[in-house]
């Protein structure tokens, strides 16, 4: 293609994109399409000739947005939300232009400094210790990865090294897999399931702890389990500590779990990466206390920071132990020392993006006041949500609203609340994800679109709300009684087998 | 940001591109700027109120291109090749643009589906197997990866995870710390580095073993080891064969290595990474002979098939051995199953981008055709290097070259290669990388860019001799005797003492 045909195909995707986005709030967010809806639309082989750009450029718009789930949409509830801005969109087209693999400083020396100095103006941002930061030779510094699955994998491989050495120094006699072996690692009940995941791939044993009735982690529960271990032989190397779960987007106690981590030379790792964004507004900042104790820090500011994935913020107090498992250095990636960080050996891959350049772009364009505007837009529509739900008899938060996440449920039985969710899944207007707590299902309703304003709030709860008339009507007319209410395995029976198995059935 | 901004940002932004690439071939390769260069150039902390696009725009060629090793520029030989194109640039924004994440089907249905189309489209037209790819139910599929990296890690874990449980059906009384402290990989001593370091992160141990003459692993050397390890009372477990080295470009035998793997129950990765790209052109498949014994096949269509990084391309034969390691699902993941796969289970994060996009555009627009007339014009090029090379009786071609890449060195000491080096990457004209063969240093020249010319090679060559007729002359007029050529290591000081360690003097 030549670049005269770029600057062409470049514009009319430009246009297509700003259609696209002022488009959102009128489609649904669900796409209406069956599995393998694609394969019957696009032929079985690759084309052997070339196509034209505008022929592509018409199929986005005939097959791949048709079968797209529109997270930017402000009808988009589901999950934790995927940042998102054309400051962050046009920094990462001019990141692939570039197109430059950050393996050492030579091969790219912007993409290392550039990353050196915005990961710490965050750092300053988030009000991170200072020994977070990479500043006159320190040993801390941040570090831009691809997941939060992936730093946690990354801070349990240092602390399983960490702590083999550490024990090994203690017992030269012991054999590194038979302490390998021993090692065991801790989080809570509620994080996230890459924490589960990384524990796998690090074959490290995770002891999934008891939280309180505000599904915190507190520190209590972590010392009676290191205490146990101990006893039986076990070797406690790591606890993930989350600021923000998941399910219902709780603190872990770090006040408490801090000294112990200290006592017992246990590596902490705070998995932030949701709520972590919120703390570059002061007011939230009380939510971290303790993390002085922390050895690594994560964000995701592909979250909730208007950063487009992927761009996962990991700091860490002592990058000479972070990265002493990794570094594997050969002759062509050999350069003159210019005492800058050797990202390649901060992560699991070898090449790198030039991530930075999207994050300087939103911290300049919006500037740190634009971010702070944007999070606190969000919180106050999940406020008015929650006043909403709060307002309405037959539902009940089933936590308090955390940051943009209210958790709720329609009051009785699962399987009403089972049957909302459904409900709107097929309706495409609003997307919710369903979550347990406590055994109980509840639906998790996350604000976090940078488009989303009061009105689209008051939709939803429209949504929400009339579909929940309905179910609670069909009940009614049924030949089982209101009080089955209470008596679940006929109504989730009944609902499971009109609506949820047999899609098409309506209850009317 | 409002989308009208937008709009007139995008096009800015697409011109700029326009511009920066069209100058590509005028600007040097490398940059001019010393380590630390930027933090002298930006603020210590972000910007608290936001600021005009156009400043940042303005401020990406002031401060940002002049940082950047040009690695599309057409003197770009270093390293392997980032692959880049228009039609991956633009299928990236679009990518951004949408910005899903890929959790599952209902998180973004296009995603998974298009995903499964084009992994399809590219099996087939690099010739794979039937059993890699996904159809009518099968077990085998494709999956686009971060980085080879990640692939190697993947494949090391799954070939732990299915050898534990093929050992613990024989020995039901061993322990899985016991047999996992056991189980050893092989590789061969050419391997990339991430081979290394996917070892030391799966903790599993890793033989690198000893190449033939034209540096590939044949089966006689595998038999030996894999013999010994099971007399020892090691358990094999995973071959890690490179088709296309980083060193030299050199290809393991998969028709010895397959069938000593069957025989042994051993996985059998294959890390295609660079040359990979190459069986798109009927011609070179017959050195990916020995394929079908392959569990899993990897290919960077990032680095030589026009598509930005990142975009790993594995395929595995079995889906369900591969994803047995890493499966951890949870209520808010669930969705109604599609019969399509569940990729987040095929890689280590949770999250995805919408990759396929950009592989769709690149095939699309380019064709099969497209592709390989890119690659074997590169590898023509390569070819006319290669006679420069065999014309001038001052250098060397310490192997055959190889697809797109030439090692070759300045006869006589090596000294003489790495003043070279220096001398090539200090005038910044053209990037090249040393490498090291059998203990010489080596220039890795690799012809990759979709923009080189004959004209660029020939400008490159001249850049070559230039600087070697220099050295030599120099060798000459120095009180050293000629005879010293052979003598190492008064020359190795000289130099480096000259050169190497003292920048700014010049031997003239």
């Amino acid at each position: 293609m030549e670049t005269k045909d770029f600057i062409d195909f470049g514009k009319a995707a430009i246009e297509l994109i700003a259609n696209y986005t002022e488009n959102l709030r009128e489609m649904n967010v669900l796409p209406n399409v069956e599995p393998g809806y694609l394969s019957k639309l696009l032929p079985e082989e690759a084309p052997q000739k070339p196509e034209s750009w505008q022929e592509v450029l018409k199929d986005v718009e005939r097959y791949i947005l048709p079968g797209t789930t529109h997270w930017n949409s402000p009808n988009f509830y589901a999950f934790y939300p995927t940042g998102n801005s054309y400051p962050a969109v046009i920094g990462d087209l001019l990141c692939n232009s570039i197109g430059g693999i950050g393996l050492s400083w030579i091969s790219s020396p912007v993409c290392t400094e550039l990353e050196v100095i915005v990961m710490n103006w965050l750092g300053k941002s988030l009000a991170l210790p200072d020994e977070f930061l990479n500043c006159n030779g320190s040993r801390g510094g941040g570090v831009i990865e691809g997941s939060a699955s992936e730093t946690t994998l990354l801070c349990l491989l240092t602390a399983k090294e960490q702590t083999v050495r550490y024990i090994k120094n203690l017992h030269p006699e012991w054999e590194e897999g038979f302490i390998k072996a021993k090692l065991v690692a801790y989080t809570s009940d509620q994080s996230n399931s890459s924490v589960e995941k990384g524990a796998k791939l690090a074959s490290v044993i995770m002891k999934f702890l008891t939280t309180d009735e505000k599904y915190a982690l507190r520190g209590e529960t972590l010392l009676k389990a290191v205490k146990e271990d101990l006893k039986n032989g076990l070797i406690p190397c790591c606890v993930i500590a989350t600021l923000g779960t998941t399910g219902t987007c709780a603190f872990d106690n770090l006040k408490e779990l801090g000294p112990i981590c200290k006592e017992y030379n246990i590596w902490l790792h705070i998995d932030a990466a949701y709520a972590g964004s919120a703390f570059i507004c002061p007011e939230y900042r009380y939510l971290m206390c303790g993390i002085e104790y922390a050895d690594s820090f994560n964000v995701n500011a592909h979250k909730w920071m208007l950063i487009n994935f992927d761009c996962s913020l990991l700091w860490v107090k002592d990058s000479k132990k972070f990265t002493e498992a990794f570094n594997v250095d050969r002759i062509y990636l050999k350069h003159n020392k210019p005492g800058l960080p050797d990202f390649r050996n901060w992560q699991i891959s070898l090449g790198r993006r030039f991530r930075s350049l999207k994050v300087w772009f939103v911290l300049r364009i919006y500037g740190i006041e634009g971010i702070q505007n944007y999070i606190r837009h969000t919180i106050e529509l999940a406020k008015m949500f929650e006043n909403y739900v709060k307002s309405d008899s037959r539902f009940e938060m089933i936590t308090e609203r955390s940051m943009g996440l209210c958790c709720f449920r329609i009051k009785g039985d699962d399987c009403l609340t089972k049957e909302l969710i459904d409900r709107l899944t097929n309706g495409k207007k609003i997307f919710v994800t369903a979550g347990m707590c406590r055994d109980k299902i509840i639906v998790r309703f996350v604000v976090g679109c940078r488009l989303s304003r009061e009105e689209d709030i008051t939709f939803a709860w429209r949504e929400i709300t009339s579909h929940t008339t309905e179910i609670l009507k069909s009940l009614k007319h049924s030949p089982v009684k209101e009080e089955s209410f209470k008596s679940t395995n006929d109504i989730v029976t009944r609902i499971e087998c009109l609506n949820l198995e047999s899609k098409t059935q309506k209850i009317t």
